[in-house]
């Protein structure tokens, strides 16, 4: 099992460690299960898999956050989980706006302030 | 207006002519404005930007989809229009995976298993 | 108790009897109170309120069902209903059309094939 | 393109115009295309089409809104725009608490919170 | 209809009495039937049925609102109703975890995260 | 990794041997690691952690699969496994029926057949 979390932590040092650490720590004390959950099943079982790069990857899981609408705060980690690993944020602006399409306008524009929140803090404002 | 409504017909023969086609059949005698309005706002405004290609773009529809859950008719045009486009049906299948993370594994069974008739249909089974 | 049944039944029989019948075939040997509940709680008490008309009622709830996408057998049911208290059917497009924008093109295009399943069968097609 | 823009503005105007001048604003230094997009598709090509009143369209506008649950910014933009179109505040209320029997009982309490919010700003309680 | 008050009343005097007296004031200047119908449908016709108990009823509803995702406020009331009809913090800490393979991650998260705040208000942590 | 697959295999032995065969045999030629997930993750992982007896933890997933709407596939398996492990018709139709408050009536109702459709298949109608 340690296996498993450790290659689950590897990743995560590549996408978001300090999203993780943030997990683990709101978690501590009342489920820290389920922190070594999002490590070991979604990272290490799943962004590891090297048929998909983790652009690519990042950009879906911002796709499918952006659906749901409500869990802004784990879009955000995962903005800067998606610049980490090399998306530019154009890119990040162009899938959330596509996202008005399949979602509705209402779940692109507060996917988009959820972005630009990450990108003002980054410098990255304007985009380009 | 027309230029708009050939800009989107002109990424649709790319992407997935036929469902379009389909679409505009089955919308003609009920509501031949929104057929339009599909070619004129996803395709022509949204597809033909190039900051993103259209593989990334139509996984992260597939992931839209999946994530929505009750859709998997536009799921299924949008599996056939990532083949058209480039994208390995291993990909998709990543893609689908994934979500199970983001919008729980019914969500991602679901999917799957539209994803399997598609490429059942395109003998593309086993995937490999 | 039978007082709020039978004003939620009265109001039935303007909008669509058929339906409520059935809901109470279906439910008779599983759970009959969740028919009862039907009539005494949103018909009873929401429906007879006279503050907005039933042709907007109906068309609000159109609008929600399309929404959520996946009970394509009530929003059949609320197509009809809306048909029975003098909605157009043109109007009824109209609607689900206008949900591309805040529910996505999928539930967009979802319900409008389920209001041509109605319309074809009232022999209201082609609409004008 | 101009003029379907402009058809949007003008149809805003009437509506909300503060409202989108906000988008604007949002969106400015990210995403001006998705604001674009906005006018362009809901506002100029559905919001303008007549056999639909704009009273009708802003409240089933509201019950998507108030099904979906999240998007509470976007539902007090169009309870401010139902107000401007001439939606009595008593009609919002009504059509919201109708939302208890699609979307349940927490998606209708949420919007009336929201619809107190804007309805307290322009003095409109208690309704009566 | 008095009856059926005080009986919905009746069981929320166990459930959770202030939340309902806050439901009741929140809603007063807008929609105080809302607040009746909620004493009235969910309360007095779900909640006194005695083929389920109250604790399963209310981790019953702890895992429809951590799935729909948006309702924080309610899904609080309700952690706090599960704890004063004996639910043990730990089997609230359980549900919550076990949505994660239905409703995924971030719903499971976002749900934990209040929980929290219920929880340290009533000095249950670290849970055990 | 084999230990975690023997003991989700373990527990799905008790719930719902069947449905877990049907699963890896409509996986097998396109997604088999999903499969393993199911059983490495939710089976091993979460319904093993004895704090929750099986009995709340399939109502709990019925409540979710309800609220979701769209997954009546999964329903009915949980339904069946809910039975396996001892839960009465009875109490799933009551859980079925509160998700009305939480989730609308057409979640309710839709899920109220699926379950009917499962009862009669085992011969348990009309429900008691």
């Amino acid at each position: 099992m340690e296996d498993r979390f450790k290659k689950g932590m590897d990743i995560l040092k590549i996408i978001n460690e300090d999203n993780i650490e943030d997990i683990f720590k709101n978690l501590e004390d009342i489920a820290p299960d389920l922190g070594r959950f999002v490590v070991e099943y979604p990272y290490s079982e799943i962004y590891t898999r090297e048929l998909v790069d983790l652009k690519t990857r990042e950009l879906c899981t911002i796709a499918s956050l952006t659906t749901l609408g409500y869990p802004q705060n784990e879009l955000k980690s995962h903005i800067e989980g998606a610049l980490s690993v090399g998306v530019k944020a154009q890119e990040i602006v162009e899938i959330i706006m596509q996202m008005s399409a399949y979602a509705g306008f209402p779940a692109s524009i507060d996917a988009m302030m959820s972005a630009k929140e990450v990108f003002k803090e980054k410098d990255l404002l304007p985009i380009k």
